[in-house]
């Protein structure tokens, strides 16, 4: 109901906003203005061109990840969807880190002010140590500054560390809604819940403050450009009944279980769930899997890849979308065969030749850090 | 008379859109749009702060220059203005490319389809071989891939060649205007003229065609958020006649003369304009200076930095804003006590020690390939 409400407002708030767009337009010469996550008639949506290239963590081979730079920098290179990751503050705020410990991807350990929050807890089954998100208000984090994560891999961006802050799920998304003007085009987003069972102890459950975002920005109904990630079965199974915005099941290796599912110990694995049986089970409330990319093309004892599996076909079979992940070009994470002989820490090898690879094995979309370089291969596009 | 008319449009379509607008804010939970380059009640206008940055050709210490990705680093780094030079297609397209000379920044070798365009001319008063923006047409050049200009320097710019294009002054226009919306402040653009003399002599002059499209999007006077800049005198002089928007008066090394000037036969050097006579002249005409950073504190024989000059109080004592130009973080662009013990091409130094001497010789603005360092130092802000 409360749906139908949002629905018709934004339709009125449409109306009027094009009339005067359209009259600001006319003089100003500038784009017409994309206000919702629709794709309008001058639009390239985001599911348009088969692969569907995300943007890990921004074009985060470029730029330190989950910062207003490496998204920007995804979305001018032309990404469909930027992929944000999602944790909690203390004060209830979305914020864009692929952890919950931010020493690893900003300046907290140079604040002497939040030394004593330095502290070691057990999250999921793994005992960490740092500087929490879920110890922090927004305004604390709001004082740090991003830092690359690899910085001995990704030099390059390394250059940037302290010109970004840390930022919120609503600055992304007003980010990506102000560039579908200029760009001209509607932009996907797709962030993943992280660590949602652990967040869900400390009384900040994260999955309906990131509906209730989605909805209140007017991305409303499974054809916006949305689709929501986690590595956990039984919130994607709650999403499903408050949202209709589309799901997606990530899939970690194949012996591993997820944490939800330790806690209730279902003894699923993420194995079990990718055999035809298992991605029948995660049709019922996915419309898409993403697999670590070893699932579709495991590579052999050479480090070379092997044979495509069944996965794809497997998948589709039931429905769901596949889009593994993550592709980057630098050397260490790419296959034998694929790689250069420049012996550099960072040097980049054929992502491009990996990535064949994969589109022939029939994939539906790709995480990447370097979005360009997929880009300048996919296709066809409706 | 007609922009008296443009400014009455844009009133009206101001009041239309943001009546729209504002509904579409409290739907969408988005912040409000600026539409034209005013600065409203919520933003920080790109003049509120000193020492003033200028974003030089983007983030160009971070992206290939010039481009979307620059761009967009740079403003959301916290840029107060970008900076785009503009050169001319043969049919009349405003494009941001330093040079009229393709070879340097694209891929244009590589597209045989192009070969027979290569060719030797004199520029100004230089022979250059290559290949030539005034030989394109605008759809031709969007073929054409973006790539670094100094790969040895800038490795970690070079990983993105090819993934960006050549874009018009118009695409910077709505990039702005659009990121002025998340960004939620004023963003100042500050074209310089590149080769007017060139052009012109071709039948593809540009001053008119650049204040008209400032014009047509809004941009009319005095306070609009714009400098246009030339290292020529005589066209900033008819720019004067034709628009109110503020003219920034560049400065080449003192033994040289203004390409116009030359074939006046003038003899009239940038150092006998950097006099209090020579500035009491450009004052006539100009809101600013721009000088190569030399004018202001000149190196010693050691490449160290020396006294600061009286080039700043001079400027001021006729009303004149200084910007110099050009700040850079690489060992290779700065004075031998900022640099640092690496010995690796792209090392950098620190250029925060260089900017600080001067911040303190009283500069009002500056032109920096890494906006984000200077941001970081300046202040105060009104």
């Amino acid at each position: 109901m409360s749906i139908q409400i949002n629905r018709k407002m934004l339709s009125f708030a449409g109306v009027l906003g094009l009339l005067a767009i359209g009259i600001v337009t006319i003089v100003f010469a500038t784009p017409a203005v994309s206000t919702t996550g629709k794709t309008q008639s001058h639009d390239r949506g985001p599911d348009s061109c088969t692969p569907v290239i995300i943007a890990h963590r921004g074009a985060s081979g470029y730029a330190p990840e989950h910062t207003l730079g490496s998204y920007s920098l995804a979305i001018t290179m032309g990404a469909d969807y930027v992929e944000p990751d999602l944790v909690m503050t203390k004060d209830r705020h979305l914020i864009s880190r692929h952890d919950n410990e931010l020493g690893l991807t900003t300046d907290v350990a140079n604040h002497t002010e939040f030394a004593d929050r330095y502290r070691t807890q057990k999250i999921d089954s793994n005992e960490v140590s740092g500087w929490f998100t879920e110890d922090f208000t927004l305004a604390e984090i709001k004082t740090l500054r991003a830092i690359e994560r690899i910085p001995d891999i990704r030099p390059g961006n390394a250059r940037m560390d302290g010109a970004f802050q840390v930022i919120t799920f609503q600055e992304i998304i007003d980010l990506v809604k102000s560039l579908q003007i200029s760009q001209r085009r509607t932009i996907g987003i797709y962030p993943e819940i992280k660590h949602s069972n652990h967040f869900k102890k400390l009384g900040l459950p994260m999955e309906e403050l990131v509906v209730n975002t989605f909805h209140q920005n007017g991305y409303l109904d499974s054809d916006a450009p949305v689709y929501i990630q986690s590595f956990e079965i039984n919130n994607l199974k709650e999403l499903k009944k408050i949202t209709n915005l589309r799901l997606l099941q990530l899939y970690d290796s194949k012996s591993l279980e997820p944490a939800d599912q330790v806690l209730l110990g279902a003894n699923i694995t993420y194995g079990s769930m990718s055999t035809p049986e298992g991605l029948a089970e995660v049709a019922k409330y996915a419309s898409a899997v993403g697999p670590d990319k070893s699932y579709i093309i495991p590579r052999n004892a050479d480090n070379s890849l092997g044979d495509p599996t069944s996965f794809v076909a497997d998948a589709h079979a039931v429905g769901l979308k596949v889009h593994p992940y993550t592709f980057r070009a630098e050397n260490t994470f790419l296959p034998e065969e694929y790689q250069s002989d420049n012996p550099s820490k960072g040097a980049r090898g054929d992502l491009t030749g990996e990535l064949q690879r994969y589109i022939g094995a029939g994939i539906d979309g790709l995480f990447s850090d370097q979005p360009d370089i997929p880009l300048r291969i996919r296709g066809p596009c409706l």
